[in-house]
């Protein structure tokens, strides 16, 4: 008859190798048929009373006690089970600890002034006060500690960006540096793929491709899962880019990340825009506006991302990236987009397109309250009104039989002195106007010779169609007008002469902390230690235990007398 | 000095294109400067205010009346050209009416036995009843009308269904039948390529740049922009696609829509991989979860949904459709998929993969309240675990260092007898566990052997990892895993083994209906009549009136007498 036995210790750290260790050796014993080794968190609780490893007695434990579960074949060996906890913990600490070990951090960085990088992967509350300790030291953070608060990274992150130092992390995977793979990384040869990523196993599905087609990378950086939210803003996905923008091995940029707030992705993709080199970005689960928008290629899933990257090495694109001025294309103070389409498919396609890369747009279409138009008459900042949409077609033609309430709106929109653009639509075929572009030539004109606003049109139309496509180009192109096929190439033509909002001054990183022989300092688990070391990396590792035997009180105590 | 003058005539009905030609006509009068014709509707009182052209008395028309403001020299020109309204309405309705027109659709379908399009573009509170007149009378519906209640929209569709007839819309722009385009549409070459659109210029921008790259159309249905929303659930969609999937001329499929509700987008993406012919999916803003998975492929924007269409269509896809058996591979009731993800990146595509084509799926990383899992532990129907999400990881190692939770959970899915599949992934790499398959080849067996369940595994990695890519494949593979090397080949094989949810009963739409020449009836805008008479299609024109003169009391009870 299987008994179950268990044993609670309240409040005290062990390292999660030790702890896997210890439930190993356990469940290895005589007459132990299962063993159960866990912080007793609520989740580490659920899961143990799955797999039967639960006496409703051990449900007290707290989430800071280490919890000891043996289901055994009597209670003799499960007693003596227990007994030897101790033993093994010693015999598995003895095993690890042959040669000299730092106590601390700083004395870790003294004997290793050269050691650029410090992985930390303590745990979570502990993490941030390391993690200051390594930047204040001047060294690259790797922070794979999960579980640290969010207004901890913000502050890791604000000295980094003051310092130029990299914060990758905290919940960060993967990163590989000068051929180095700090954390999981999958060994890839070296090339002329840049990778940045707020997706761990992203990075390392995109570099394993990228190596299986032959391809390698230059670095990976990661950034932890975060890194995008609003909170944060991406410092350390920006600060990448802007490394690889200058690394001359660097050829290609990759971009993998869930999905960033909405605010964040139009930074990233502006300051991509701005990098000079073609970028790769898969925000996972975004739908984006166009499979191309200038040096901007987006895809679907990490195989496409890889292959596009490859691709695109191969050709050489970086060479064909046009380097057209991105400011003073239009008069000072004219800075808005306004857009005025009679397609609801067109508008849509131009509201993404255009919120890929300006912030704010708003919209009588828009899916988000944020960008929704108050009022869906009025403009305001850049702008794309529907004017198909229901709310302008009761007892009025639709905008493309009747051209009249657009060149109201397009007059209206050309004498504000703040648009530097109107975005436009013009849609032929049968029932349609029978000759639209008749009608708009003057306004353009006007709109142009008296307002210099710029006039973009897409035509969209054949050449069987009534109204006759050339014809209709002609005398919109006749009257000022630019005209192109398709919103994404009409968009991305008007983002290239718009005068960007300045990216935020960063201290930069210097690329040769990136490019120097690795050194390393591991604060945490010995695995990262060892794979480190396997690599040929000077690694010295810390003998890191919490402060204060992980006392919360004293901790704080201690930390305001350092300061 | 300018003044304005107005009229407000109460409660009266005027064709859109009628109020058009009478703008037109005053505005053009001597002396007059600007003139507006429009219903008194908010959004329409605010553009005639920002065209200075609503006197603050006028503001108390209401949305039902006729509004006349005219800006003039002096009084003496308003006034006159005030006065000639009714002669300006008389002539314009003079000069249109000059052949026969019946009264009513009743006798237009009488006078045209044979016209199998009723295309309807009354005012939209009239357009569900004209519409029903029109399915009674067994003719396909393309509704034009916007401002359609959608319970009305639902009520006519289900008419539609289970008469095996097409309601195109309401807000439905265009339609392209056996080379005669409805309302909006471009003139393009017929060709092997069908298009189904809930949008309408989208529809018109993909079968231009089909026909200017050389390929043509089979026909285009428009289903209205709320065709894929929860309360319709896709029907027109879903006829349209199962049309496409009997018609022998159409090779390729496209499908083009503003982004769906969640469950229409599984139910149509379902029904796409089961029509046997390749489609091209463009759902506007949505995130595709691959490229590419079976026969469905995804693009960004209207010229790549075009392009890849044109591409498919050249290559002769359609051939290479695997017709693998949807039903029977996995034992009966077994119906569910259980991921077991490592790696949140991965997890992330498997879920976004798993969603497009089966529902519902739960996971403790979905986005939305509706997918998410009410106990991170505790998983339902399909599910996918991302096992390195932080509440897994307090206190314990990450799955890629330490096999134990997968292995337990791996045991418990297997055991659950809903279960079909379970998905997993495994990532190899530095600082991973050094030989996970050993670990897992034992579990993956017995789930197999003992509990008949199928254990499919993506895994990551390169040949110069430490565990060896090619020797961690053989175990799992000798274990009876089937192994792949990413996400989304992974789960579209696993789609092709499922049990798919039964497609609803519909009456199926006659394929001769869309391919005998074509013969309609014009309900409403003038414009849309000229246009079919211009393209050959013999058409009668209604001369529609308003039933009770507008009176809404009065049509109720008409309508009730009726029936």
């Amino acid at each position: 008859m299987p008994v179950i036995k268990y044993e609670i210790r309240a409040g005290a750290y062990f390292d999660s190798v030790l702890l896997m260790h210890l439930q190993r050796a356990l469940a290895g014993l005589d007459g132990i048929i299962d063993a159960g080794v866990v912080m007793a968190t609520p989740a580490n609780l659920d899961l143990m009373l799955q797999s039967e490893l639960l006496p409703s007695q051990a449900e007290i434990a707290n989430p800071e006690d280490l919890l000891i579960v043996l289901r055994a074949q009597d209670e003799h060996h499960a007693e003596s089970a227990l007994a030897m906890v101790d033993e093994l913990i010693a015999s598995r600490r003895s095993e690890t600890h042959s040669e000299f070990r730092p106590k601390s951090l700083e004395a870790a960085m003294r004997m290793s002034p050269d050691a650029g990088f410090v992985l930390i992967s303590v745990p979570g509350r502990y993490a941030a006060g390391v993690a200051k300790d390594a930047l204040r030291g001047c060294r690259h953070v790797f922070l794979y500690s999960d579980n640290v608060p969010i207004e901890e990274e913000l502050e890791l992150k604000q000295i980094g960006k003051e310092e130029g130092l990299l914060v990758m992390g905290p919940d960060c995977g993967t990163s590989i540096v000068n051929g180095i793979g700090l954390g999981f990384a999958n060994r890839v040869r070296r090339g002329g793929i840049g990778l940045v990523g707020a997706a761990g196993t992203g990075l390392q599905a995109v570099s394993s491709r990228i190596h299986s087609i032959g391809e390698g990378i230059s670095h990976a950086i990661g950034t932890g899962g975060r890194d995008l939210r609003s909170e944060i803003g991406g410092i350390t996905a920006l600060q990448a880019i802007n490394l690889f923008a200058r690394d001359p091995m660097t050829k290609v940029i990759v971009l993998v990340s869930k999905p960033p707030h909405p605010e964040v992705a139009t930074r990233l993709l502006m300051a991509c825009q701005n990098c000079g080199k073609p970028v790769v970005v898969n925000f996972m689960g975004y739908g984006p506006p166009a499979p191309k928008m200038g040096n901007l290629y987006f895809t679907a899933n990490f195989d496409e991302t890889a292959e596009v990257a490859v691709r695109l090495l191969r050709e050489g694109q970086n060479s064909q990236i046009e380097n057209e001025a991105h400011t003073g294309s239009y008069p000072p103070g004219r800075k808005y987009v306004r857009g005025l389409f009679s397609g609801g498919s067109l508008a849509n396609e131009a509201l993404r397109a255009l919120q890929s890369i300006l912030t704010p747009v708003y919209s009588n279409i828009a899916k988000d309250d944020a960008s929704q138009l108050t009022d869906p008459v009025r403009t305001q900042a850049n702008t794309i009104l529907d004017l198909g949409e229901d709310e302008f077609t009761v007892g009025r033609l639709h905008p493309m039989m009747d051209n009249d309430l657009r060149l109201r709106l397009l007059e209206q929109e050309a004498s504000d002195p703040e648009v530097a653009v109107i975005l436009m639509d013009l849609v032929l075929g049968e029932g349609a106007h029978p000759d639209p572009a008749s009608e708009f030539a003057p306004a353009i004109e006007r709109a142009r010779r008296v307002h210099q606003v710029e006039v973009v049109v897409v035509v969209i139309g054949t050449d069987q169609d009534p109204q006759g496509l050339e014809e209709q180009r002609q005398q919109l192109s006749d009257a000022g007008a630019r005209i192109f096929d398709n919103v994404s190439d009409a968009v991305t033509s008007i983002s290239r002469r718009m005068v960007f909002r300045e990216v935020e001054e960063y201290k930069r990183v210097n690329l040769d902390s990136l490019t120097a022989t690795v050194q390393a300092i591991n604060v945490g688990l010995e695995t990262f230690y060892e794979s480190l070391t396997e690599q040929g990396v000077e690694t010295v590792q810390v003998d890191w235990k919490p402060p204060a035997g992980g006392n919360e009180q004293l901790m704080s105590i201690l930390r305001k007398m350092r300061e």
